[in-house]
């Protein structure tokens, strides 16, 4: 604990799976952190509890002095800026939850609600992996496959905020269903939860001995089938190649549309680093546009789950 | 023939089939226009020699005194600033095709390239069905597939002048080959190409006596197959609907990234109306992310072939 007694802004990701808090000062210096589980399954009062009970953890860890002047949420989900609510399609009990009101009401001061893939893309763009980039798409492959759109410089929303659903790129109509209704969205290919669904399938098939003996009967994650990959399991190396290789040819409808000169892969998935992400390059190289395939690198995150927070606390102060 | 002796800029539609010219006065007042065939089966040459006697026509037009400010081509394919040419994955003997240069030579003045999907979007925005958009997409269904965008207000081009290669959005793996070496991207499904290359497959097939009889063993064009369908030929509604869906899967691709207010098709193909645009609506409300999908409105241009020339006087008047 350090004590501060200074102006403060407190910047909260809110995930599925997790909830993570910053305190930054006005300089953007991170003061403190909080991570706890998210509870969307208990229901929309429980998760504001875990929310402000987050926040003040922070404040706390500062020696309880701090001038909060404003709060920021980047949010899974889809922004409703009239309602202050998020929605999400990936997650249960997630719909329209209403996160600005309890809050400001809570803490007493402005509260602002941005969509957690175009915050990180703004933290990447200003303090991270995109520094220096003009056209930067980021991508955040999670529980679900979210981004943001930094274009000539300046953060782009679309007309309802809601720009940047780079996980819904369909690319298979006869793909699996998708939460958001459609079929063969790149979400069912390269998010956490595809990839580990594929692990699975790929230990109840009995093609995969590592592993299985590494999951030992606990559901599959994609840091499993990473491990079982890096100590050489075939089978589990195919299963990230082939969401590679998928991923790439939703990056190749974003290369063609957009043009850009940097493409950020951010989220968990991206740990997978060159596993998922060379497979992916080859799909841009065998079938993007000339000139725009060339023109882009494709990398991962460089700030891991402090691009959110961070853009999101540089949108307050900015 | 109207003598104008005032100063003028010659922009011209380059595309696989037709060269247009039009020549407009300093307040994008249409002066004259020249319509002739493209001959890119010819070379380069013969290419260049049809673009100089199109711009010298329209010149001849308005009584030869005219002051040539500037040309502007709008060009199909990929434009290299670099080198002044143009590069199209859909036609022929159109690989880097230098255009700069020679027409430079010819009339002494400066000539701009631009593509012709970019050109057509500006036009739209600033004079046709566009006007008052903050986030334009430009569709344009020809022999090819191309775009421009417009994103808040503001023409995006991405890092090498490539963005907006509509036609290229992979919708199926499994697809048709396409001229850009990937599968089943969008112009395979909704180009002129596509449709007139499903009209004559309807007709081989026998399935459609309109159809045959109208196209009397001559090539089946998307024309024919639109006045078959109001003519109640089952088979030919059948392919525009098709086509309409696939077009309807890549809108909802570029609804779900870009949350746009409009998107407005373009190119002969949108002569098909609502024949083509009512599947491709139904497909944006049946997949397409909420609030993105209801937020925007699918309409046809207003200009016509007119957009594009528009669009580039518009660049060099601007």
């Amino acid at each position: 604990m350090c004590a501060y007694a200074g102006r403060v802004v407190a910047a909260v990701d809110l995930g599925g799976t997790k909830i993570q808090t910053l305190l930054f000062d006005e300089h953007l210096t991170i003061l403190a952190r909080d991570r706890r589980a998210s509870v969307p399954h208990l229901g929309a009062e429980a998760m504001i509890t875990a929310i402000t009970d987050s926040i003040t953890a922070t404040l706390d860890n500062t020696g309880g002095q701090a001038n909060l002047l404003a709060i920021g949420i980047a949010a899974a989900g889809t922004i409703n800026p009239s309602t202050g609510s998020a929605d999400s399609v990936n997650l249960a009990n997630w719909r329209d939850l209403a996160l600005v009101g309890p809050l400001q009401t809570h803490f007493g001061c402005r509260v602002q609600l941005e969509n957690d893939g175009t915050a990180a893309a703004l933290g990447e763009f200003t303090h991270g992996a995109g520094l220096g980039a003009t056209n930067l798409i980021h991508m955040a492959l999670g529980t679900g496959v979210g981004g943001g759109l930094v274009l000539d410089g300046r953060l782009y929303r679309g007309i309802s905020g809601a720009a940047g659903e780079l996980g819904h790129i369909p690319l298979d109509p006869l793909g699996p269903l998708c939460g958001c209704g459609s079929r063969g969205c790149l979400e069912q290919y390269a998010s956490g939860t595809a990839i580990a669904r594929a692990g699975t399938d790929l230990v109840a098939s009995g093609g995969s001995p590592i592993l299985s003996a590494m999951a030992a009967g606990r559901p599959v994650t994609t840091e499993m089938i990473h491990q079982a990959a890096l100590a050489g399991d075939a089978g589990a190396s195919a299963v990230i190649a082939t969401a590679g290789r998928w991923l790439g040819r939703g990056l190749v409808a974003l290369v063609n549309v957009f043009n850009p000169d940097l493409i950020v892969i951010g989220g968990g998935v991206a740990n997978l680093g060159n596993l998922l992400l060379d497979p992916a390059r080859q799909e841009i190289a065998a079938n993007a546009m000339r000139p725009a395939g060339p023109a882009v690198t494709i990398r991962t995150s460089t700030l891991g789950d402090t691009a959110a927070p961070l853009g999101v606390a540089a949108l307050l102060l900015g």
